[in-house]
């Protein structure tokens, strides 16, 4: 029940990343380390992260005081820095299931992780992504 | 910078909602109450949970003991159900940001819920979505 996705190695370009991700209206992204493996499973909604300066994410009340082009200045950082710079220090728990897994264990992971898009893998191996509107379609075609 | 969203009355099918929100691929659904007021906003990966049963949520070891045409069972139950019975017992935080909101303000909104989208305000009435996809591509687009 995999899809294609893009799979973006730790080692590409942020910026292209992320225009990637905007552009194809993705719930999210894998990011793979050696040997192709999935390190870490980002939701787009913890991606937007990246578009606020720490100090902002300490104290949200700061952010009001922002002018708008400081968006624009954060994207500027992007540029020249690779994905594996984006991750969160802590990496959270990965969005993973086997490519024999059901419907409700596939459904049951990313509702507990509240991860849109999961890792297939088979053998030790990632063999595709699933995402959760997919996994809807799945389940709510008559069969 | 607000986006065409469909946005679904408690009241509405749940069947139908559902099946908008997977042929879709959108990343969420906006539900709204009486006043169309949103009254959840529920990202995918927390629909899914529909697909699975009570028992399993409190054990998921169970999950894979279910058969296949579990998840069918499960959306034969979606149909004559409304919306407003998807919705969790306890309502999360609303994704909700003001239309005057910087990119910072809403990307801060969306990365601390965790939500890939977020109902924009004017005047205590919804004027649109914003998804976390759409705000990348705003923040990307040099200006």
């Amino acid at each position: 029940m995999a899809e294609d996705f893009p799979v973006i190695s730790a080692e590409s370009d942020a910026w292209d990343a992320v225009t990637t991700l905007a552009e194809n209206r993705l719930p999210g992204l894998v990011v793979t380390g050696e040997g192709g493996k999935p390190t870490a499973i980002l939701p787009t909604s913890q991606v937007v992260r990246i578009l606020v300066p720490t100090y902002v994410q300490d104290d949200p009340s700061l952010a009001g005081v922002l002018s708008e082009s400081m968006a624009d200045r954060v994207a500027d950082k992007l540029r020249g820095k690779t994905v594996g710079a984006l991750l969160p220090d802590k990496a959270p728990e990965l969005a993973i299931v086997n490519h024999d897994d059901t419907i409700v264990e596939v459904a049951a992971v990313m509702a507990r992780l509240r991860c849109p898009l999961a890792a297939v893998m088979r053998d030790g191996e990632m063999v595709g992504v699933i995402t959760a509107s997919r996994l809807l379609q799945l389940a709510l075609t008559p069969r």
